[in-house]
């Protein structure tokens, strides 16, 4: 028996905002000093290092819930699967159902719930629950579905991953930029067939790194202190990142067998594009390698960082053929992997 | 290899507030409009349907998952192991962590990442992450657990419920009282002795149901109507309890091969006495007979409805010999059961 991904789905948002539209921000340091810079100089910067030009936001009338079932609707008629026949919904997220303009995150019931609703399976067996896991949730989402399919309690799950990180930034944080909105879903089957997941690596460093990205206040001192917004200390994360997310891609590949050579795609989460290109070098230096050509697609550039929704998101759109100059191929092996607030790390080797 | 509970621990918070302590309370109907009754006949009637003479609060400077940090302690101590063989923290809740008098949820990082934190497990292989599935989201992180283990992924794991309901109680509503705070926690280990889970039952009502629990508005119209609090639809949640959690368990302990009479005890949640004893009733009706004397132990007089800690706190005080005429013995089969927001119904047939 093979555990494999039989079909996919994404939502992205129609609404662009685009870096100019930030041009009218108040940025302020942390300790709430003005930025010296100019907007459009904080802005060059920003691009120069995230790769981010524009990012996509919800509807105000919508939630991450409701992106997280358009993309699952997708999934299921990619898949072609009888959706009463799903054992289990997954959700990943990072803050719930937040509405436009208020601040509270809305989890009861749970998103797998309203999701279920949404699609309005009747079967009760199948079960709809959520997993709380930082940026990895949908990859640790696929790696629960595959327990529960090799311990024989499941044979076709949906793993969707929904996040409206526009509705918790902070407008006075550089970083505010950074994040969007957006939904991947995903169809996990046992199957006969060749290939599916052939290992996957899951991590949880919380010694010193588990508030690294953190619910925090404004950098504007005026506001509310009761009022808390997605905050992250981008220097530890992007050293703690480069120095544990290539070992444990390593130590993925390793679980496989495959040759580092036989990697045809690293779908890594899109964080921030320099980042991102430091941990796939550092992770081909581990095998004295320089990294292939094209071997990283990236959708940053228009989608911003949708947290767990960018790697399904991803592969959704190479596979559909909808990110230009990237494709897989049926028996490529390709990896997905991600970081993020807990700091959570995980992998997974995949044969398409 | 059997699956066991090898040790338990709660938290139970100090600060005792009674059913006369919401005599000051203005109660209004969901519309908006006063009850007629006088608090004291409102509180007396609360008192006979629920059981509930008094609940626990958490102190002002605790959130939930330091009480389930502290749950976990005592479990880890229970269960004589080493915390840095865990393989995985599962952390069961509702609401995230609510600072006293504030109103946001904050999930981010997870709290099962701060409870690792706390916890000062190094081990990055440990895997920290929550499950939203309402009140059964401590049984379902058992059985996921379980899962982990079948699948060979696991050996070890701490499953954790930790709730403080108290902070997001509309006080204009009767239901607050019923909401209380807790933590329980439980280790879950492959073993070879004999005996541990030997069957269990997940289901998610979604297609009518999936928000009979929800975040709604105060009674009071006056309040701010971007302010939600715990909301639940107690008419149809009683109906659809009484309609499906007897038929959940019967399905439970039909699979487990155990002859109805062999059962022990029924730890269930602690939702509402009446309640209970009437899925008790009628499950004990599907097999034509009563339910045995003393068959389903109760906490909820003195702790209230603390929604996932209910059903691993009442196991460690039965287990630890800390509730009065209930207790359970080696080779006793006994049967956990939940239902609550979702709507989720679980429950597990189980062998100590």
């Amino acid at each position: 028996m093979n555990i494999k991904i039989t079909g996919t789905g994404s939502y992205i948002p129609d609404t662009i905002e685009k870096n100019e539209d930030f041009n009218q921000h108040t940025f302020l340091n942390t300790d709430g000093t003005p930025i010296k810079n100019e907007n459009a100089v904080i802005i060059e910067k920003f691009k120069a290092i995230t790769g981010i030009v524009e990012r996509r936001y919800a509807k105000d009338d919508l939630t991450a819930s409701d992106l997280g079932f358009f993309a699952a609707e997708k999934a299921i008629a990619n898949a072609n699967i009888d959706r009463e026949e799903l054992d289990y919904i997954i959700v990943a997220h990072n803050f719930g159902d937040v509405k436009q303009n208020t601040i509270q995150s809305d989890i009861l019931p749970c998103l797998a719930s309203r999701v279920k609703h949404s699609l309005r399976i009747k079967n009760p067996k199948c079960v709809a629950y959520d997993i709380l896991f930082g940026c990895p949730g949908w990859i640790e989402g696929v790696i629960q579905a595959q327990a529960f399919i090799k311990a024989g309690i499941a044979k076709k799950c949906l793993v969707i991953g929904n996040e409206t990180l526009s509705r918790v930034v902070d407008k006075h944080d550089r970083d505010a930029m950074i994040y969007s909105d957006g939904a991947g879903a995903t169809i996990i089957e046992a199957t006969d067939e060749e290939g599916g997941i052939l290992a996957h690596e899951s991590a949880s460093f919380t010694y010193d790194e588990a508030y690294y990205l953190f619910f925090g206040n404004s950098n504007n001192k005026d506001l509310c202190p009761d009022t808390r917004y997605i905050k992250m200390d981008g220097r530890k994360i992007y050293e703690f990142a480069l120095n544990n997310v290539p070992n444990a891609m390593k130590a993925c590949l390793d679980k496989s067998g495959v040759d580092i050579k036989d990697i045809k795609k690293i779908l890594i989460h899109q964080a921030n594009e320099k980042m991102d290109e430091a941990i796939v070098k550092r992770f081909y230096k581990l095998f004295k390698m320089d990294p292939p050509e094209g071997i990283m697609p990236m959708s940053i550039q228009n989608l911003g960082n949708s947290s767990v929704a960018t790697v399904p998101t991803l592969f959704d759109l190479i596979t559909h053929n909808k990110l230009e100059n990237q494709s897989i191929a049926k028996g490529d092996v390709i990896m997905f992997a991600s970081v993020g607030a807990g700091m959570h790390i995980n992998a997974i080797v995949y044969k398409y």
